[in-house]
């Protein structure tokens, strides 16, 4: 549940009287607000203990506390070295699929970069369907990328896939990513909660909305408050000519929900390259706060996924056409 | 299958030749292609005897030939009295859910008008989920949207349910529609194929791109090719935010394969006016040719679906912003 | 709502005094119970001039109340010529898709009731994805259809698709069949609903529960209380290797909620003949009460979907099968 | 790809001769079949090169190789120390949701061995929605469990969710179970393929059939070959009456395509007991070879999903129906 109280001080107060030392159920103060975690309502004594204090309670309300909008009512903004996330800002996030090499992911890199990105993607740990099929090149790549991103002063973003692997990445990336598959791996999300970095959670396949709001939270619930949600489509009847299905309905929704900043992978959700840049022109009508897309210089022989990337040419259109949308919708 | 002739004057010589006079299986002509009705593929011999003529041979087509851009490349057009819908044209379509009196629909008429919109949607015959909910006034609906649209000077669309009121539908409305539940009533579509008047087909909850355009081909073996195709949301896991899951990515895929325009109903996808007005910019940003839109005055006296009705103002403001970004993306 | 009478006597009581002359909102009335169609709840005053007949008052029920088993507890059993349906009894439906001549009917008929079957399927009028796809033999089928099940003294159960159509195929059925994309086609089903002869209404294919119990209470409402209801499978993520998913908890679902008799259609969930037979077991074993399955003798030359038809050898081990796996769980 | 050699040598002699040395991409042996990972055919002259050893090629044949029956056609059967799964043998394993007390598995293990189950469930690592919801109880629940298992003369079986817990696990379980939300926890796979110990992998959620095996295949691909498949429910658009739907079919096309043996959770398929026991009936009936049940003495207050708990004597009845069921289908 969460307690609106008269003010910052008495949400203090509130906090004080409820805390009850039970590491399950924490209470959790932002501002003037009060959250009990995994708590539906409180006895009506302690509601008369801290009757003075309140505005309002809200009872029953979802298990996502943190994360909701009704316990933190202000847009959460996430400042990184070289970008400014969420609110009213728009940021472009692009690279290659996987890290293929220190030269290609520099010249990427300056591909994205020219067309206004100022988050530079790359996988070095794949998480891929077959066994068999090409895993990633593992650290080599976190270098690589590092020094791309250095090197064109922008930020990195990588995905994340083993709990064993959260400080070797730490070591390099700026921004962690869960991808889908791991949108419910609680393990690895309550390892990110313990650092203090920005962390991108891909929806699942066929997560609703509410479950992407509590896998938010587990890593909320650990303390760190950065992070970015990404709508990248989600399994349906139909897949036959996109990958996916974007819901990008998602959009508007977990903005009325949640504070994070909403970002939109359209290069997965489309599957085609042919249908990535549409899809980005809807994602950002809808209101995204950014979006994520993949290039490559030579789609037809990328490690990974060339089907859906695009040429740094068309990113480059994509990047222009989706300002000036942005720009309607300000 | 579909065969492109060297010129208009050999696609008849083919079609001539190939000419088989089964019902079920009919040979269309446009331009300088042949279309063989649900055949894949042709002998040696049929081949041989038309080789003089044919530039390119499509075999193993999808059934749905006519609705195709492999027969027919460019946009059908569609013109009524007072709209121009497809190609690089933007049509609105608005009005009540349905029509409750000849003065409410008149007043919300004149409010879409002024907001733009050519067409004057309402329904007289609603398709409701229980026998006992509100079903429509039938001919009286009918008459009186007759009549708000002609002193409007604005053409008229609404939803037929049964082949028996199809011509008592036709003697009233421009537009035939065709509803979700309805997509694959077969008989009310061969009904629709035998009238010369354009059909909005809207896809069912739980269509593939492929049953959709299979639907609309069933309008078109009876000659009638003024089809337009309308998104309107999904079926699929999560329905607890928005009524249906709007799958913007069909947009630009039919349009790659089809040449009807593409409209979308973001009324009923969003279920809530709060996601109306999001979707729609999405749709128009993903390149639909128009949209339909619910109104309503008074939304929580509305007799059907109040919840997703936008009020007169706020479908004014949508209409602004969707032509600027239609503009965008021109 | 629902009320649940003291006794029949007070029940018709009860209904005379909240008849409220409204046809869209009947009062329906079974042994000791009052359905009040279409309504949530009742005003204290109507309470209070009732009180003295009631037991109990069920409100907020679901809007398919003549369907329900809170206003219907007992099972509806079905009896037609040859067949009891419903409750305890078994009942197995069986013959090809299409009726492809009279002979064919026939022999099929021959073979499915020598398995155990009192009803024979088929198909005139087909309701196929495309247009050009064969589209049955009309009245032709019927007549041949009808002679076959006169000869092998069957029951008739056949598929209709047209409102112009209820009475050509009155004169020939036993039981009409609705078709899954047909669920939703209300003036069907309330012209089924005039008549006083059973229909077997199949799920749509994205029809959740709800949805199929209201378009039940559609033909109910009507006053045809004959109705069975069909799982046929669902439209999912996965269509690979069977045709649809098969939703066998829906079996047990419905027979909590409703009391017209459940089967299963495990022909078109497989689409493949070899999973045809595990499928129906599992059917069974979930406690359906009677099951349709298309058979051909030739499957390879089957006019409709002869990849999931069962040669008649391999529909008697079906039939064998079942009964088995209907007597343990008895 | 797979070759299936004359006879063994011949298999052996093409592994040598194909035998890349590349890790990505080995090759396995197995009787006289040999298949080449990640590869979808060969070259002519390594064609040629074989050609003496060879009687039939399998090309483009899905990755998941070693997991197909086209690799290894006969039945894997797992041998524990207490049960024998796959093949024609039936196994029950069930126990709580949770490790509550060492007393409590205790006394859950002995009720659900009269049953018949040979196989005892719990967890101690529980994955959950919320991170507000009961974590479990970690290694005192493990090590209960195993007292539990060992006082009864049981195998246990338990769920993992982290890398880093692998060896901890392994200490204590005989079987390790794989949840769906980590069905594509692809770090996890590959722990998981270096033991050699059974694991029971669920299917995720919106996990087709092909995502399952190719996850099964990460195992495998690590030399673990002692591997179970789970159906447990898929997310579909209706789950107001059970929580996921039960998709009976996987069992018998996993059965055609794979030699694991397949096992089907109705617990979590179902969500409320009423429907726990009608789709083990199914699951058994469609050919499952084995069940896993949730039990509780006290469902109303267990620690995790209480709903979907049979209680010792509704088990019972299940455990003996459902063994009726299995003799009718063997």
């Amino acid at each position: 549940m969460i307690i609106v109280a008269k003010n910052e001080a008495a949400a203090q107060e509130i906090a004080q009287k409820l805390d009850q030392h039970d590491p399950i159920h924490p209470v959790f103060v932002h501002q003037n607000r009060v959250a009990l975690a995994g708590i539906k309502n409180i006895s009506a004594a302690d509601q008369q203990a801290i009757a003075d204090q309140v505005e309002e309670i809200i009872e029953n309300h979802h298990s996502a506390i943190k994360s909701s909008r009704a316990f933190h009512p202000e847009d959460t903004i996430i400042k990184t070295k070289h970008s400014v996330i969420g609110g009213k800002h728009f940021v472009l996030m692009a690279g290659p699929d996987s890290i293929e090499s220190p030269e290609h992911v520099l010249e990427m890199g300056q591909d994205v970069k020219a067309a206004g990105a100022t988050i530079l993607r790359g996988g070095a740990f794949k998480p891929r369907t077959s066994p068999y099929s090409y895993q990633g090149n593992g650290e080599a790549g976190l270098k690589a990328h590092r020094a791309a991103a250095d090197a064109l002063e922008m930020d990195m973003v990588t995905e994340i896939l083993d709990t064993r692997d959260v400080d070797l990445v730490d070591q390099y990336t700026d921004i962690f990513q869960v991808g889908t598959r791991n949108m419910q791996n609680f393990a690895l999300l309550k390892a990110l909660g313990q650092k203090r970095k920005p962390v991108v959670l891909k929806r699942g396949m066929s997560a609703t909305i509410d479950d992407l709001l509590n896998a938010a939270e587990y890593i909320a619930a650990g303390g760190n408050d950065q992070i970015m949600l990404m709508e990248r489509g989600i399994r349906t009847f139909d897949s036959k000519y996109t990958r996916n299905t974007f819901d990008v309905g998602a959009i508007p929704v977990l903005q009325k929900l949640t504070h994070y900043p909403i970002i939109a992978d359209t290069s997965h959700a489309a599957g085609h390259s042919e249908f990535v840049t549409p899809l980005a022109q809807a994602a950002v009508a809808a209101g995204a706060q950014g979006l994520m897309t993949e290039i490559h210089n030579d789609p037809s022989h990328a490690f990974v996924d060339g089907a859906q990337a695009l040429t740094p040419a068309q990113y480059q259109v994509l990047a222009t056409t989706v300002r000036k949308i942005h720009e309607v919708i300000a």
